[in-house]
């Protein structure tokens, strides 16, 4: 062999870069993958579903096996963490469960060390009892928990994990209670549309406690956790699940001196190159994406650009010429039966920014008016007033909406205008779709109001 | 009134535009719609779905009624029909039931007469019991023929209308055989997703007599039909449903020399102004449409291309300067649980243009693998060799399926390559998708392709 590459992290990113490598290079490229856990390439989206007993075990969140890994000559070192990057010597610092530690040497790095959730700084953080959700392993220990028939389950955070899990042990047949600092649930959304969100769970029976810090865990005798304090009242609680969202695991690398941006994620070219270095290279969870509608460089830690960005990092190690375009911050979930997604800027992002703008949100239906299962979705679209140039869209709605974002996640990825959007070609038979599209009809509603010159700055308009 | 607008057409094209000028003109502006039927503002697309039962009635699938137009000031007039368009004059002959023959001047004329079903001109073509689906009037037409109890339907062509019909005629209780000429059903994908629809509707238990003219229809005594021959051998009938697609109601517009394109269809600029007239403007299913993606003017009669070019036309005509951008040819179906869609171009269209192309199928699922309920789904990507440019997109997969060729359609729009697809930040969520998206998958296998250097000159590669 002629060059090492050392992966550090065999999910989603790493694994997808050591494959792409190992397959242009073969021979010529040893690649050594260090994986702290047992899995390489699992679906840590899945585990909500994995709780909820919609998947059967952790296997079946795994896409390729450590197994399958190595039948194509990739040298995958499972329960190995590493604890030190010396890019000097060119060498990583591991540590195993069998041999202890000892140094290994990279001709190229890739670090795809991931996110861990974020951990609220609050007494009793520590008790038993109280899960994050980011791992399989993380998974296993809820799932080993719930086996104690637990009652009560408060979920802390109101995001995309934290509605996924709230669902999931909803239908485990706990009491769920969510708690959240904002003043709806779903703050990737506009509170006007987190609102809809929050009255369907509402519906469903999940307790919500909004607008309220938590303030400690209280523990039983045995130290497991049995309340959570939150603004001056007591939540009793058998189990805990952390839904703050996740912050980059770039320990490593901060103590290495590479660069990290504001959010502490490394900082990388469009090669997934980390920026100043010549062999070391990044992707997942762990890197900042540019956000091709904000022009700004931004965390948005997720398994879709993992993928992408772990294979546009192993084709440049393998010798091609690939680049990450960046991102629009799409994102989809959903609770029980209302569907959520959104892309590209919201409100507070587009004053954050000083952009003048408009919005319009209207309420329309997943299939023609008059077709059988057709069922209720609100559509809200932002645009620049100037340019009348798409900055966003949000979707609530029950079977059937939330994947319509891609339509304007591709609308902001060619920087389309709303007008533009309304006048594209897109799919109608009564069955799937009202004969003017629910987005176009948005669109509609933003150009009306575009037209009739009611440009807002930095101003909030709903409704339409 | 200043100016009368003469409106030839009470649906979505005339009514769009109507109500537009309307909306902007107000008491400046007479708008007359003449209509032949006797309902505006109707969906002719769910005529199928009304047969099938899932809609109760003809009025579910009014928009908005003649009374709502009138309440808006449009003088609709019913069961009155144009029977000559006088340019020079600028008057237009109608006939109605009441008052027999008149003139009607007009300042302004908008031309939205549709389309009427193909008819195959072999014998026994006019017997009773064979049935278009254009108008809610056809609708009621098959409907109360089938309450003489039929037993065996035939649907003569195997495109949308008649993969539709066959669906609602099986749920209707009848033996249902489907004749076509071409060799796979769905003429609208290549062969090879059209086997795919053929096999599903084999099992769905259709008959498919396939390469096959139909040569006549047989009467019984009584002037019904009874039977329809077709390749030699003779179907018994008691219903037979035209699903040939339908070719532009032009015969006005052709007698006052109108100019018209290659299938019989006007022809406008963008403004949607019928070419070299200054005050005649035409819309929907009787005009031609610019196709973004070849470079050429073309028929496809759709709903949603007539509400658009109606409302562009109206817009104009009140004083606005609006365009209709033109077209990137999608359409979608299904027939019972499976679903089918379709963008841009196809082999047999690229292999027309003389381009050279790759193209991939893959087969995948509608979520994540491991989650309850995914399905299988296929998809068809076309690019341009020497470019990378998507061409076309095909789909057809159970459901969930058929609605993502929004994102082709969105991409063929803007133009983008299938490399730039496969970056595209589309929406991620086991539920709702694999990781890498069905669409995007699909553009790795041809990204793929591309850069192994294979590219294929007018010759098909599937697989992938």
């Amino acid at each position: 062999m002629g060059e090492r590459l050392l992966v550090i992290g065999g999910d989603a990113a790493g694994m997808s870069a050591a494959s792409q490598a190992k397959r242009l290079r073969r021979d010529a490229l040893e690649v050594v993958v260090l994986e702290r856990g047992p899995w390489t390439s699992y679906s840590a989206c899945g585990i909500p579903y994995w709780v909820a007993g919609d998947v059967p075990d952790a296997d079946a969140l795994v896409a390729r096996t450590p197994a399958q890994h190595r039948a194509n000559g990739i040298d995958v070192r499972l329960r190995t963490e590493a604890t030190g990057i010396d890019l000097d010597a060119g060498q990583v610092e591991v540590r195993d469960a069998d041999s202890g530690r000892q140094r290994l040497g990279f001709d190229q790095l890739m670090i795809a060390t991931g996110a861990v959730p974020v951990r609220p700084a609050v007494p009793g953080i520590d008790c038993r009892g109280i899960y994050g959700v980011q791992t399989l392993d993380d998974g296993c220990r809820l799932i080993d928990g719930l086996r104690g028939a637990p009652r009560r389950a408060v979920v802390v955070g109101a995001g995309y994990i934290g509605v996924e899990m709230a669902e999931a042990l909803l239908r485990h047949g706990l009491e769920v209670t969510v708690i959240d600092q904002a003043g709806e649930p779903m703050s990737a959304l506009d509170p006007d549309l987190g609102r809809l969100v929050r009255e369907a769970m509402e519906k469903m029976g999940i307790g919500l406690v909004l607008s309220t810090p938590v303030e400690a865990f209280e523990a039983d005798a045995s130290g497991g956790v049995r309340a959570v304090a939150a603004g001056g009242a007591t939540y009793e609680s058998d189990v805990v699940v952390l839904g703050l969202g996740v912050q980059p695991e770039t320990s490593l690398a901060r103590a290495a001196g590479l660069p990290l941006g504001a959010r502490g994620a490394l900082r990388t070219e469009a090669s997934m190159r980390v920026r100043g270095q010549a062999a070391v290279w990044a992707a997942g969870d762990c890197v900042e994406s540019f956000d091709r509608v904000s022009g700004t460089w931004v965390h948005v830690p997720l398994g879709t650009h993992a993928n992408k960005q772990g294979r546009v990092a192993g084709l440049n190690i393998g010798g091609r010429d690939a680049a990450f375009p960046g991102i629009v911050r799409t994102a989809i979930s959903k609770v029980c039966d209302l569907e959520i997604a959104r892309t590209g800027m919201g409100e507070a992002d587009v004053q954050a920014a000083g952009l003048s703008y408009v919005t319009s949100t209207i309420e329309t239906t997943t299939r023609a008016g008059y077709f059988p299962g057709t069922a209720p979705m609100t559509v809200k679209l932002l645009a620049e007033s100037a340019t009348g140039r798409l900055l966003g869209a949000q979707i609530v709605g029950r079977e059937g909406s939330a994947k319509r974002i891609d339509t304007c996640a591709v609308a902001l990825w060619s920087r389309l205008s709303v007008e533009q959007l309304m006048m594209c070609d897109l799919s109608y038979a009564p069955p799937f779709s009202s004969v003017w599209d629910p987005v176009q009809l948005a669109a509609r509603a933003v150009v009306g109001k575009l037209v009739a010159g009611e440009p807002v700055a930095a101003e909030p308009v709903t409704g339409g």
